[in-house]
């Protein structure tokens, strides 16, 4: 499995993407997923690969080699002419593969994120999936995972914004991968990172993370350790019975059958639930 | 869609379920998902249901209703034999339905999660899967999700171990919930929360929170604050040019074909990577 996330922001862009794929749990090994194709000056892209390998690895080797062709991404002359073309990478090794491995019971498997910037053009951001259809990032919608993306994503969700930094965006990617690492065996180090500053035209920051890494280090175990800390922080429940009046919480319950009822005397207890503290003041209500 | 827990802690079991049921985005339906089958003093069991609403109805309904005999789970001896039989009701509807549901394409889909306390075992809880098979929670394996569980992992993951107090339990599920309902759409109010005493043997705290739930309430925005505020002390990253001897951070490239240099003059960026702090003082080692 995989997990890559790619981020649009109106500082630039962010990309992340773990290393580890897995068939089954023993065979376990180490693709880098994120792939450059820089042109300093006019143009960088992004490419992240998730799915089955044979897939990705063809659908990338696709777009490396057929670079002097009309159809390649180093001639489009937009982000949204790459996306395109990079679906068509999918759509012809779905022509030559997919009948073989449907064979075999394997399901042909591919999502890519698509993202940079073209000279002349705004950051831009696409996901591409198996049929080779895409779609692109906007406002409402800044970022695209691939792969295990839901343990990562509540975190995104609270945090980034379109004003959200680069770094800051960094960081939450970081926060996001560690999440996923830490429920998800098939997602493994290194990572790698970049992340581009808008109208750059260039790679300029890039980072391959171990475990060695320090900050990633200080990432892991700090969030960890604050997380527990606001988590003990916020009040546990209050209980009590639900006051005369006030709706009372009652599970479904299966009735006792009559012939299982209890021959000892024993009696229900009475339930509580949650205290609802007194409601707030409301301005204009009543006053004491 | 559906998101339950199941946790078994020392101090006793939490089971928290939403209560949305969908069929695509416009047959959206509430449905309650945990049962509770109580004889007080001899016997609590908890229900939490996932899985095809058909399915896990009729489930729930044979377990109720075939009460007097032999397999039913109020005369279980003990709760694996309980897991047994709610095992065998979903075998019976598999009998019963899955070929008109492939004939339709539709899967035979139904999780359990099934817990509580039968007079002279300690608490138990198992997860009953779609072919009647199960598994038991474990010291090592606390707790038990069904349906949209992958958000909602990551802090149970971070926080709950066995010593955790019930309260905290309760606390660190509904935290679990509220990262869920915000990233899933299938998962709404209200929720079903019930807290097993261990040794109680009956049902002493329970309730259903809603939209107006003052507790409820405070987490989901305390909880939201807190982690933006975290998130923001946390340091940023610092970049810079790696020094001469560091093992320098290099993406994968693609090569520029010969057709496609630039016709320009431009030059590559010296690429960033994350500075690395010096290393921390190790006891024993050179001092200055």
């Amino acid at each position: 499995m995989t997990y890559c996330v790619g981020l649009k922001l109106n500082a630039g862009m962010v990309f992340l993407a773990d290393s580890r794929t897995n068939a089954g749990v023993d065979q376990i090994g180490t693709f880098r997923k994120l792939t450059v194709f820089e042109r300093p000056g006019e143009r960088v892209m992004v490419l992240l690969t998730s799915g089955n390998l044979g897939v990705t690895q063809s659908v990338r080797q696709l777009l490396m080699e057929h670079a002097n062709e009309d159809m390649s991404v180093w001639s489009a002359p937009t982000l949204y002419d790459a996306a395109t073309r990079a679906g068509n990478a999918v759509r012809q090794v779905y022509d030559r593969d997919h009948k073989h491995l449907q064979e075999l019971g394997i399901e042909f498997n591919c999502t890519l994120i698509v993202g940079g910037q073209i000279r002349g053009e705004r950051c831009r951001l696409f996901q591409v999936y198996s049929a080779g259809n895409f779609i692109e990032a906007q406002e409402e919608n800044l970022y695209f995972q691939i792969g295990e993306s839901k343990y990562g994503k509540p975190i995104l969700d609270r945090v980034v914004t379109p004003e959200t930094s680069l770094d800051e965006a960094a960081k939450c990617a970081l926060i996001s991968m560690d999440s996923t690492l830490r429920s998800n065996l098939s997602v493994g180090l290194p990572l790698d990172l970049l992340c581009y500053e808008a109208d750059a035209l260039r790679v300029t920051r890039f980072v391959t993370i171990d475990a060695d890494n320090q900050y990633f280090q200080m990432i892991r175990k700090t969030w960890g350790q604050r997380l527990k800390q606001v988590f003990t922080e916020l009040p546990e429940p209050t209980w009590h019975t639900s006051e005369p009046g006030a709706k009372p919480s009652v599970p479904v319950r299966a009735p006792i059958p009559a012939g299982a009822q209890n021959t000892e005397r024993s009696t229900s207890a009475t339930v509580q639930a949650f205290a609802q503290s007194p409601p707030p003041h409301v301005p204009g209500g009543p006053k004491g």
